[in-house]
């Protein structure tokens, strides 16, 4: 694709450079080289845009000055960010698959396939479950009975969906993760731990997108919720009964135990962990590694564990920091103090 | 199912409201609606019971205080939540699973399959295999080769046995989960790490049910072991040659490294980590993301990273929030004493 | 086979007991009975070698000293882990599969199988994919479109490798491990997270095996890489871009953000977290759980969250314990204090 086309694309102007030349595909700043397109949307990153051998870059006005190379188009743009990942997918297309029920899936009597469906190999489809139109069940993926997948959803392969759960539009689930398992609940008596019934069931909410290996539990009553267009990473436990909001973001490896209610577009980062029955406000910011064990406010930003206000926080660990010097300082004041008191 | 059957059912007394309402399913206090029963086990939650809308609702005689809907007929017994357990059972009763075997599974020659076992598609059982009566190897699992399972278990889809495995009977392991692959250990020798064969196996007790996606490794020799009863949750990963003993509790995304001993009736909350050669004391409580780097009491409840005695790590977490204020304060101390010594 | 006969295999010269024996497995020293070989290695265990039930123990010189039974043979040599290691896999030979391509799985037209590989039931083999001479693809196991897999592979039963992926010669992926998934990246626009298009893969070199249930993101431009003979537990998350150097070894729940850099020869340990675009230096060793938001330096040891020098973060840690009896000792000061103002 011509420089000149990809810039009408994208929504930007090209200055500079050679814009006749043919662009193959993508990379960042630092690795760009000939006939590569890349992006500048980050003020850090502006030391190398001087040396870059991109045959493009895609850059706001704001950041423009100093050196260009010479071969260099700039693709001046308002949001490089979002033209440089439109570039991304025109040069880089997704590969078309091949839309079609594999004759090695299974697929149950009473299911029913929406058009324009594909099934992997061993693929299986239980009772009873709807496929939406337009929506993939890739190689492995096991759907159970009674489950309902909405139009365009993308099903990676070897994910398990159990009994009942309820996927909106534009749903994709990559490989490995586990949804509607039952949640963990036991009352112990007489010596044994006595499993609590889960005959609840997961709801995932339109472009809501799930990462690989990462485990959704049923509710116990009622069921587990994912709302519209939120974003849960990998290797994440999302326990019975939660109610994630719209837009949230939930990092690799987060644990939230039961009941809890994240607001929306809140953002939980890295391997934090939830306690159960919290709530965490709307647009909360929850930093990596953090354990929550009661209610965040909304916009707040919280860390530590227990978490606290991100900058009480801050303040703790730069005084323990200096706790091991405080502890000489006191000594010597032991001693001034005695000495005045002799 | 009528209001007075159900209370037979589930031993209770029914007090009020109209026994002859017919109940169709189960929900908690907050949102149970007419046609529903619900429970009330836990005071905390007593002040929903004026408000509650469901037709029946399990009480303990001492949590009878007050108003009561008139609508609402109380199921009174001694034991609430093990009654609506029950109650929860009956209105919502397992689906009844079409127990064959899959022509789409794989099983080995040399396999033995007891009676009534449901083995389901693109499932596969290898050599030398042993399935009890009444168990389920559900869609996609994968048994190894000579992995003895019992009677009444119940393997979710795509999980992972991996060869010489041994599970006793009423075994639930969930989806995704892989149990038996090789420890991690390693012996670094002219600059590569060679691998320590892992010839032992993973043995699981009777009554042991398993998350999903957790893993648990086999033994380098002898065996990793689950102990009856026990009940871990999702993404856990359990290391080679640890031993679990019995009615233990290992919550979400917990980590216990290798040959560490969990004793009876253990709780390890979310996330902990438990390093190599650990011992954990009978009864001994873990709280959510502690380290846990040394032996624990029988009895005791620890937390922090490294774990410590729950009283002391909170003490020192009090003393710690004061920290920043302390230090003005010793400031304030120091030009106080310079002034006293001039 | 003899006790003669393992210790020439195995370097070692048997000393004492009766070495027309015949053994028959391998045990460690504290669960070895007559008929086994077991090693001392670590001065540790020491005191196991007096009651010692075995009827061979690898040994080094320097740790021979005192009773040893009258029935036990040592088997003396310079490196008795790695005889003892030879020893397993001669006792414990690993079973010998039937190496052809299963009639139940999906191999696409396209894809080129080399010699001796053994493709298990229900495995399913995309386009253009390559799997080389010896390898194993294990039952369920799903392999995308364009992956690349060397010689003498072995990919565990339902481990899942996206499309692009390329992996050398003697990697080991166990199961459950999903390899290639999507990074996690959205552009926050309009009230709604827009997906980064990841049209990247990952590379695997030569040597490395990756636990259970673990996942390596693709890159979203270029490559996430995983160098010579790293060693990957389980249920990691290396995420997109990561470049993973040389002999490195990541311990289980480790979580690496994005674009870290991890040098030849470093240790993670247990459920460590790194942030986004973290570099850390070669030979140096990340304690368990610690949270690494900053470059560290090659061979340097740290712990904590933030992790800082093991010394200065125990230290601290030291004083922290400490704190609420100081804070004690600062009220009398204070009393003392006016006291002597008055």
């Amino acid at each position: 694709m011509l420089i000149t086309e990809l810039a009408q694309l994208c929504d930007a102007t090209p200055r500079g450079g050679d814009t006749s030349i043919s662009l193959q595909s993508a990379a960042d700043i630092m690795s760009a080289r000939p006939h590569q397109v890349t992006v500048l949307s980050d003020g850090k990153y502006k030391k190398y845009l001087k040396g870059c051998q991109a045959s493009a870059c895609f850059i706001a006005e704001a950041l423009i000055d100093g050196d260009v190379p010479a071969g260099l188009t700039l693709l001046v743009c308002k949001d490089p960010e979002m033209s440089f990942l439109s570039a991304v997918k025109a040069l880089h297309p997704e590969p078309v698959l091949d839309r079609q029920v594999s004759r090695q899936a299974a697929i149950a009597d009473t299911a029913k396939l929406g058009s324009n469906v594909l099934i992997g190999p061993f693929a299986s489809i239980g009772q009873h479950s709807i496929v939406g139109a337009g929506s993939t069940v890739d190689a492995g993926a096991r759907i159970g009975n009674h489950v309902s997948i909405g139009t365009n959803c993308r099903i990676h392969p070897n994910a398990v969906i159990y009994d009942n759960t309820v996927l909106g539009d534009n749903v994709i689930i990559h490989s490995g993760s586990i949804i509607g398992a039952d949640g963990f609940g036991y009352k112990y008596r007489d010596n044994q731990h006595v499993k609590v019934p889960h005959v609840g069931n997961v709801i995932i909410e339109d472009n809501v997108e799930i990462g690989a290996n990462t485990c959704i539990d049923r509710g116990a009553l009622g069921s587990t919720r994912i709302g519209w267009g939120s974003k849960i990473d990998n290797l994440v436990q999302l326990g019975h009964n939660n109610t994630v909001g719209k837009n949230v973001i939930v990092c690799g490896q987060c644990g939230i135990s039961g009941s809890c209610e994240i607001g929306d577009g809140a953002i939980l980062a890295g391997s934090v962990g939830v306690a159960d029955h919290v709530k965490i406000g709307t647009r909360a910011v929850v930093m990596a590694r953090s354990g929550v064990s009661q209610d965040i406010e909304p916009g707040s930003q919280v860390w530590g564990s227990p978490a606290k206000d991100r900058k009480m926080a801050w303040r703790e660990l730069a005084a323990l920091a200096k706790l091991p010097e405080l502890m000489q300082k006191i000594k010597q004041f032991e001693s001034r103090l005695s000495k005045l008191e002799e």
